[in-house]
């Protein structure tokens, strides 16, 4: 089944221990849909500047992802500078320019209406809503936001989050949208402003489901769905870490879609599939490793990742 | 098979958001022996004061372990006060008072010299290769150190380090031992020191092992080792995560005795059971989980812990 996503396709310019990288091709958006791309159909909404080229189009085409939904408009593409140095799992942000996202309205090509799964990376809430209304009979929506958006614009965060059948964030952001230090308890929170089930990303040590129905736990009478967790894999070496998150929400939500009934078992192996994609990402900067990557590299590290956890 | 452990027995006025106690029976050796008691038989040595009574050696007497080698010197039992009230995570500590372990001369009773396992919990050094070495015989070596001797008795430590087959610290201490900041970099440093296995112990995120051979691996040519990893439950409430750590490594150790073959499928079942052990020690103060835990709850949650990461 196709995804659609929306969400920013940018330029980054990133310092790590391991170098630095000027205007890569980066955005939620495209780390999401070459995530993705190795699973299903993938749509993508954006906006971007003159300055975005034939190259940068290619990376999309190469992977088969439909772009028409990515519009033009006059000037610059957004643009991300950050550095790792100090810390990589916490980017420190140097600059940011929205540009043409500034005034960025979203428009849904006629094409994409019959998107059965529906992204919404980490962008505006007023945008994101905008866009889940528009796409109204959609069968399974999730989406990401962050601490900017949890501070400062809980309102419309929360229209948002009522709509989402899985919400993807980071141990910060769930505990900042809580309130609550404690992971369990926090989660408990998030789960009550909406969401159907919550996957609080760990950075290098996984990513942990919790749900507030059973739509995807196996069935126990009397007990409180317990929560899933994936590992990550213990990297030799981190190049950069950006965007990790998108990419394990491409893989996570990519799987999902791929599959034909939304089963337990099959929500396991997508979080597995995240993790996967994740470590994948942060192996080259920016989005280098994601698009020279194959399905049999996928599939052989997905192998990895159950020996790394499983008893047996 | 029967595990001879050496280590502390103390009291602990601990405090934390849930609460606070007044001289816990506490102690590396008493946590680990009271998990590790689920398994095998263990015997404890160490050294205790005058206020060391009864009621403290009732605990251990419930759980069939051997207290033949507690000494009971003149003087105050080792005592320890910190709390938890910032981070769950890192304990800070108001107060050391080394008291009668300050001379303590480790004694191992005649009965204790046919222990095919031996766990040197985290004291000095210098009294852990004392203890090694007067046990030429074990079948198996496991060892806990902390940052204080890491950063100060580098030397001896490397001693101990050398003769040990598993070490079990924490995420800091394998960084500073190894003076690497990544995880799986700083693994392979703390491995060239000595040890054959290392369990990094993650706190909420469970525990990692490291191998540098392939004793609990499976075997496949041509491959370095794969890790293995063991998730933490994650906890509604932490009540008192003191001796989480050593309650890891005792029904990591305990279980690892308690079987017949040292196979790599169970080196990854005592990886959850360490994580099981430690998720119930900090459901209560000080021991008082530990104390009156039974083996089907421990078994229960064996199962729980496989759901929690398994695929299918």
């Amino acid at each position: 089944m196709a995804i659609t996503v929306v969400g920013s396709v940018a330029y980054d310019s990133i310092e790590t221990p391991a170098g630095k990288r000027d205007r890569c091709l980066g955005g939620a958006a495209t780390y999401f849909s070459l995530a993705a791309s190795f699973f299903t159909d993938v749509r993508v909404i954006a906006v971007v500047g003159e300055d975005f080229g034939k190259r940068q189009e290619a990376v999309f085409d190469k992977r088969g992802i439909d772009r028409r939904g990515i519009e033009r408009a006059p000037g610059k593409s957004f643009f991300w500078q950050g550095s790792y140095l100090d810390n990589l799992n916490e980017a420190k942000t140097h600059q940011t320019d929205l540009n043409v996202f500034a005034s960025f309205e979203p428009k849904i090509p006629a094409e994409y209406a019959d998107s059965e799964f529906l992204f919404l990376a980490n962008i505006d809430p007023v945008l994101q809503r905008r866009v889940r209304e528009a796409m109204p009979d959609v069968k399974l929506v999730a989406g990401d936001t962050m601490n900017y958006w949890i501070k400062d614009h809980r309102e419309a965060l929360g229209e948002v989050l009522k709509g989402l059948d899985i919400l993807l964030i980071n141990d910060t952001e769930t505990r900042m949208l809580a309130g609550n230090n404690n992971l369990v308890q926090a989660a408990r929170g998030v789960l009550a402003l909406g969401p159907r089930t919550l996957v609080v990303k760990h950075g290098e040590y996984g990513a942990t489901a919790f749900f507030s129905d059973r739509s995807f736990t196996k069935k126990r009478e009397g007990q409180t769905p317990h929560p899933f967790r994936a590992p990550a894999l213990p990297l030799e070496e981190v190049v950069d870490p950006t965007g990790a998150g998108d990419s394990f929400a491409g893989g996570f939500f990519g799987y999902l879609a791929s599959q034909g009934e939304l089963t337990p078992a099959a929500f396991r192996r997508a979080m597995f599939y995240g993790s996967v994609m994740g470590s994948f990402a942060v192996e080259r900067f920016g989005t280098e490793r994601l698009q020279e990557l194959s399905r049999k590299e996928i599939d052989d590290r997905f192998i990895l990742f159950r020996e790394l956890t499983h008893l047996d």
